[in-house]
């Protein structure tokens, strides 16, 4: 399933997809699972993982909402976007680089995730 | 990024992955999005597709629900999963039929995403 | 704020509110903050709360799913209300079992809140 | 349920409750479900809402991001926290305004909600 293909069948949007933005709902999408998936997996491991539970769980709410917000295209909305595009970036570096101090397979993968979604919502600010 | 791999890379999970599973979370992942599009694609339409409208965004919060509880593996929580996962089941059903009344792009590919979602949670709920 | 008043000024709900449904969105509501609150005291604690922090994570989504779709009232779809106060009486029920048997103040008070919302739950569900 | 209290008893608060934040917290729980309610009604009025849908429901989902990212308090995240507040704010005023310019009583009530949650989500960012 494409999210390009979804966002542009918009009768708004009519084939002038903003093909940035929508890459950025595609990377905010994964980087909610994603982070869920991490925060789930620090709180299994017998190291003092809080911090990085922490970071993990505050990224996966704010990457949910940005991926909503970022998906819709009735109307204008355009202050709120770029607000949460920018509470992204931030939230989404923050996460990649508490998880980077962690060896675990998982938070090197979260912070891979976090550190792409970061730039295409970087890019997709740019846009707009 | 691969929603297999993340979820294969758990302490608990040890490469006993439960591969229905995590199809399940990307498939609900996906239908989150698409019908948060088409509930907002659906608002912007001349006609009456306020019933659309309800089925679709009651799906996305259903979804975007199975999707945060079906990728965790910490502990056991298998009453919940499967409680989730039967919801689900039943609001992607829902959410396909009323799309499938529709003639639009938007409600086709979310017709369509409902269908795979639904699919997929009942193999993954099959496992459980 | 009243949610009560503000469903009920709902042009479909035109002064026929449903009060015990109502009563559902609000304590799942509150419910989705006391377990988002009560797993994040727990990843702070020092004794081993895993299954803690994983039936309040999963029952905070869950009721944020339950608090939204109560929350609407345009059109209809009764069966995914009820398979999602279903689910809810379910995980509020384990949720609130397993903070039961942990000493904390915070444990103490999610275990009541999960069982006031489920109990609300289970009203609302009658009368549907 | 006192959310205040709630938070109070997160071992690493130990009674040295931020009460502005706790508001905050409280409220924006509060205008998640009035936003999603709003938006729901809009959809079921007779008139063009699609404006107001729009901004309901992005304020909806600002909101619910806004309550899960406050209400935590193990470790620090003070920079996630401040660039949510400051969404919720941007966001609330917008809906708030949009809300405004209708007659009806819902978007009356969701206006009153949105002003009072930008104003608490304020006052809890020149705490931190």
């Amino acid at each position: 399933m494409s999210i390009h293909d979804m966002i542009a069948s918009h009768p708004d949007v009519a084939g002038n997809l903003n093909d940035a933005l929508a890459t950025a709902v595609r990377h905010s999408m994964f980087c909610a699972v994603i982070c869920t998936s991490c925060a789930d997996a620090c709180s299994s491991e017998d190291m003092d993982m809080r911090q990085c539970i922490r970071t993990c769980m505050d990224c996966a709410d704010v990457c949910t909402a940005t991926m909503k917000v970022a998906a819709r295209r009735t109307g204008s909305n355009e202050a709120v976007l770029r607000a949460m595009l920018t509470a992204c970036i931030e939230t989404c570096e923050i996460c990649a680089a508490e998880c980077a101090r962690h060896d675990h397979d998982h938070c090197r993968r979260c912070a891979e995730m976090c550190r792409e979604c970061a730039e295409d919502c970087r890019k997709a600010l740019a846009t707009i």
